[in-house]
């Protein structure tokens, strides 16, 4: 938690004004209500040793891994994104996976920042939840969740699909969700897959995943809600426990880098 | 031209079809009016060495570069594309750059096939104007040309961006033509300007361009067409010119690869 949490009121600041206080580490909780409707970015820094075959891993597995940025080698300012910002301090927390483990979980990275880390900054479902609420849409939230669906594999990558389950009451609302986020394909797009979890091997729907932590608890769907599967940001995530990778650096789930930009200036209708 | 072009009628033809005649070398044509509704793609090769930079300049430059498959080092075979289809010989025409220059016009690559050729596939405007005339749509067609636009630079490459240019005459038809091309995001998408040919750099509207041979001369627009440019899959030869490149290999201008899939397989809407 922020040390002036109670104070501060993310959800009317502009991103300048809301990575000030990350960065000051003033806020360390998570983003997702943070500088209403600007582009929200997941991501994940490798060593340019990996950087061709995660390119290409994400380029296969658009939905889960859309591109909004990479940078070059050794360069923290992504100055496509924003002005200012610096990679190194500008998301309330992260995690240094080594050789597929989780072995800190810091709220900045100076000390891990090398010169041959590539970042990749890829787009988020908050950006299009901006849109789903403006259009008075209504669902009920999940968490994410490792699947049984293997992602298309690339090089040295490989590993589950992971998705962010919603549920919708109505047809109307479920329709209005999938027509909106495929306007939003740099935000992971339309849904995977609708359905029951268990198709896809989900057994503890609302329960906390282990890697995916501090999600509330919720109670399941009803049976005649719509539930649907959206590809996740955090599936890098998973492919790093899963390919073991000596070293790569990620954002902590559900704190997310904020960028200068509108989540419509990144919509494709 | 193909030897019994007369009696062939490739727009009828399936893919499978098609291909074998090009395969034989009895089909050495455009393809432009290949294998109705199928998707068509332009091809980029090159040596693995280069890929991590190509596979960011088209990550970075998606209007005229859209990804559709990108093979492993050596792979002749585009199997996400087709079941069957080779690299090596399923193209009527290829280009070989050498240094940035073309040193040879095949019909084949057996004999410039390399175990460390990585191969780009590129959507192409082709697939959209499927949904174009479908639609009704009418249009006027000038070819393909180099503009005074510059795409995004990624590590070694940089170059002009090149577009197709098309009129219309009416503002329905030039906005429908808007919304289907935008439904098409991996076949270059919406147009990247719209207005004088000349504002980016244009001044020979209608005029077969030195590297895109064979175009028909045509009268330029009439004062109050609609003239409309989108990205063009010949950029990554503009760039082969612009950076020297030591070696790479396209397709032949018009002479594209037909995949085994519909146009309407790759729509985002």
């Amino acid at each position: 938690m922020g040390k002036n949490k109670q104070k501060i009121d993310p959800l009317s600041m502009k991103p300048h004004e809301f990575r000030r206080l990350v960065r000051e580490e003033v806020w360390t909780d998570i983003t997702m209500e943070a500088c209403q409707g600007y582009a929200q970015a997941n991501m994940a820094i490798l060593p340019k040793k990996y950087a061709y075959d995660f390119l290409l891993f994400c380029v296969r597995n658009p939905r889960p891994c859309p591109i909004l940025a990479v940078t070059d080698a050794g360069d923290p300012f992504p100055k496509s994104l924003s002005t200012e910002a610096d990679i190194r301090t500008d998301l309330p927390k992260y995690r240094i996976f080594e050789n597929g483990e989780i072995i800190d979980e810091p709220n900045n990275i100076k000390n891990y920042w090398r010169d041959d880390l590539v970042t990749f900054f890829l787009g988020c479902s908050r950006s299009f939840l901006w849109a789903l609420r403006s259009a008075n849409i209504t669902w009920k939230r999940y968490g994410a969740y490792k699947t049984t669906i293997e992602c298309e594999p690339a090089g040295f990558f490989h590993g589950p699909l992971c998705v962010s389950v919603r549920s919708f009451k109505t047809s109307h609302e479920a329709t209005r969700a999938i027509q909106i986020s495929s306007r939003h394909l740099l935000m992971h797009g339309p849904p995977v897959y609708i359905g029951k979890p268990e198709d896809i091997g989900i057994y503890n729907l609302g329960q906390p995943d282990s890697f995916n932590p501090g999600r509330p608890i919720v109670e399941p769907p009803e049976e005649n809600d719509i539930v649907m599967y959206w590809g996740c940001g955090i599936t890098p995530q998973a492919v790093a426990i899963e390919t073991k990778i000596p070293f790569m650096i990620t954002h902590y789930p559900a704190s997310m880098f904020v960028t200068d930009h509108l989540a419509e200036e990144f919509s494709n209708l």
